[in-house]
């Protein structure tokens, strides 16, 4: 309940966490976590991630955002201020394969995913059983690439309704438009089923038996207008063999798909991963 | 002494193994390993590797050879019949960095890799004291894309008076001609510094740093005319983070390489890697 | 349906493989997969196991096992020859934590346990909505040590009445008696939640915070009667680090304990585990 | 050059990172890494490691110490101040075994451990030609259980010539006298060739091939007086089955053992470990 999470980004010099701790210190925080890294210590950018513990953090919330301006001022600083618990609304969209769309409801189930999941869209019915089972409001909306513009309006449409913070495309096989994209920066959050820059775009199992890889994997990334180029947050790999035919791959890849993207969710709801440079620096 | 290794690759049908098992029994062999895989058991094709022990094999082996023709020619097959204690004899090409030769010569000094190292070849001095402390012959080439003909002729030339089975470029930067390809079908093994095909081509760990991968990887395969493209026989990957610079992911990526190549060495020296459309079958 | 699996194990001597290959060929079956060991081919143990493709086998099996007998007993074989089309019947016991059973359950739904999941015993109720809810029987069956001749009684008798081929024990936090495992020898698969040997006993998770390890893990294995001394079927591991509490190993943890609980199952349920004093052989 | 480490642990309240970033700051020092740990954030024991660059830092480390004095007498703390360029020196104990010892040479000689390897102790003389090529002194001490107390009076008397600060046991087949161990508390680094705490004692890979493990590991740790059950520094495994006998377990578990120990020998080295209730924080 007193928890907060201070994010800042700035040009690296002598004397930010020294202002940044001095200020928690002032309202008599207590800094239970901190993470911080530097592209360059000299002119470089510089990265922290700090978590703390404050007595009435709810009362002091709005008096330190406000108060923390000078010093983000000062260092020319982007920042972000997030106190716990204000928790984040994901939206997850899904189609056929609801594997990935399981595991996440089994996470959040299970409390290792703090956030409301207010709304699952699918382009299909398969996922709507066991999403209304929970209780969570499932939206069937048709698409195919001849009616997406139409299609996106309805979907932009209820995110804004329900307010949402978080995109997870958990294996919804629809490309988005540069416009919803740019709606929704470093907020949509994709899992690809192959280990990226590997088979970029469309069947990666399929191309990796063609290719005979020892190994196959998944990606999560932040979703941008260039296919399968956004920021990486997390990767994983199996190991395969001749004898994995196409089908096999694909069962062994779900079981990477699902942890991967459940990784990535987790870190980006508990504010850990910053975006520079079309990379992710994951603290 | 009397171990052997027979290799056989055939259109799939009943039949096969109790032909092989059959003759191999009359020879009084005991099988001691056995590997088989088929693309299709219908209407593929159908791969296995018999380790056996024989009696007396040094008398029997060329009678053994003469007669097996006559099964292979009932069922169609491909086969290679092989006595262990004909030891196959390796080159080793390298540059500057000696990673990997290091490697591979400490395996083969603790009796892991059964070859005789015939003879080391690079195009810098790097390697020579090393090479030649263990009573290996080392030859400096200088080599650069101008004169790779004059080259890629005084190695041939060095490959022919060894008796060479197997090329191992343990870190060669330097492409070789379709000619020199050609002279030595499935016979040359290549460490590539990335888990193909992602990062085809120079300077994999640059990219990967700049794509912000979360793995890094190393592949061994087969020199083909398509750059990076032959048979993949082992990859292997490691983690990484934001804070890993390309100086990093080298030296994260040298331990990759150097247990990638040792084992598909391995596997290609105990006669475990069968090429098959591009694609490998390890055994 | 005219897939068979042939297991076999005898001491080891030439002619083994060539006799039970002609056999298979006599009835024109094709060797779909073939696997075997020997503990030392010098008058040590053999083992195989064949999968094999037989045209109309659901009328040739019965002859097979007959004509087969006379094999067996020419070279003192154990074996067993089972149609794939004779599913096993598999009993799940659980109790509070649900992971372990949720992947079961999960696995089967997707096609890749190949099983009759035939009831759930439990006791507890917090199963029996998601089981129920699969329309597969759920028996509560409260039971402490104090009734455990009782409990373990009304068990058999469920056992035999679904006429049950594989226990699985799925987090089932009980004791059985040596009556019970006595009364199903190497089919009783549990679930421990550390890499044995390290941690037998209770609380494993606590026990590896306390000797601060750097990675926890989880092992399948047959149930005998000394406690987590049975035969390993499967093991895994994930990285940890000091900022693991004990609740987060656990967490960590139930992802592994599900995997490789998921494995051993599909394993044994696919006839590739056999059992060789105290410990397997997986092909 | 002007490269510090700060290293702290108190009691954790407010205002620690606060006080310890302005004391550095008013060296005009700039935090380059900062890593932190708190067992419980009421009421538990804060750790922090602090990487910063301070120019001149070679002239400003004498009044550093002696002004950091104060801040530590306010938190109560346990603290060390390190310049850099203070390289620590190494001592390296092996028997017959090899391949831990070479590892770590290849790793200084590459670089990647910034030490200087002042002495190689030994009861064998295996080891003599490549220390002494590489110009490090090596000193043949025989040893066995009768003359422990003299041989230790010989390594200590070596150790204190030499001004040791790290004594790392790379596969060193004696057991060290309580009175050895309490004179370098948390400075003797051993590898032990099991997943602790499985197999502590002798012959861990011959008693995991009895128990038919799937997983074999390496385990690096503080030297403590019970034997095997120091401070974990870092562990690692890697998979193995059936086929794999003694012989085959020893060589997979070679390489393990190479980089299990060279990655806790980095870490100490760069005063990345620090030891709490018998427990590391690897930071």
């Amino acid at each position: 309940q007193n928890r907060g999470r201070l994010l800042v980004s700035c040009p690296d010099q002598p004397g930010i966490v020294a202002a940044i701790s001095q200020f928690l210190f002032s309202y008599n925080a207590n800094i239970i976590e901190s993470n911080q890294y530097s592209t360059n210590p000299e002119g470089g950018r510089f990265f922290i991630r700090i978590e703390f513990e404050c007595p009435s953090l709810k009362d002091k919330a709005k008096d330190m955002k406000q108060q923390f301006v000078e010093i983000a001022a000062q260092f020319s600083m982007e920042w972000s201020f997030r106190p716990v618990f204000e928790v984040k609304r994901t939206a997850i969209f899904v189609s056929k394969e609801l594997h990935c769309l399981l595991e996440l409801l089994w996470e959040w189930q299970s409390g290792d995913l703090l956030t409301d999941i207010a709304l699952v869209i699918s382009n299909h019915e398969e996922a709507r059983d066991v999403v209304e089972g929970l209780n969570i409001p499932f939206y069937y909306i048709p698409a195919n690439k001849d009616i997406r513009a139409e299609v996106e309006a309805k979907q932009l449409q209820l995110l804004k309704e329900h307010d949402i913070d978080v995109i997870v495309l958990a294996r919804y096989m629809q490309i988005l438009t540069p416009n919803f994209v740019a709606a929704n920066p470093n907020k949509i959050i994709n899992i690809h089923h192959s280990f990226l820059p590997a088979f970029i775009g469309a069947r990666p199992y399929e191309r990796a038996y063609s290719r005979g890889v020892k190994l196959i994997g998944a990606t999560s990334h932040y979703v941008t207008n260039d296919l399968d180029e956004g920021p990486i947050i997390e990767q994983d790999i199996a190991r395969v063999d001749h004898r994995s035919n196409v089908e096999a791959l694909k069962k062994i890849g779900r079981s990477i798909e699902r942890s991967v993207l459940a990784r990535a969710v987790k870190w980006h709801l508990e504010d850990r991963v910053i975006v520079h440079q079309n990379k992710t620096i994951v603290f």
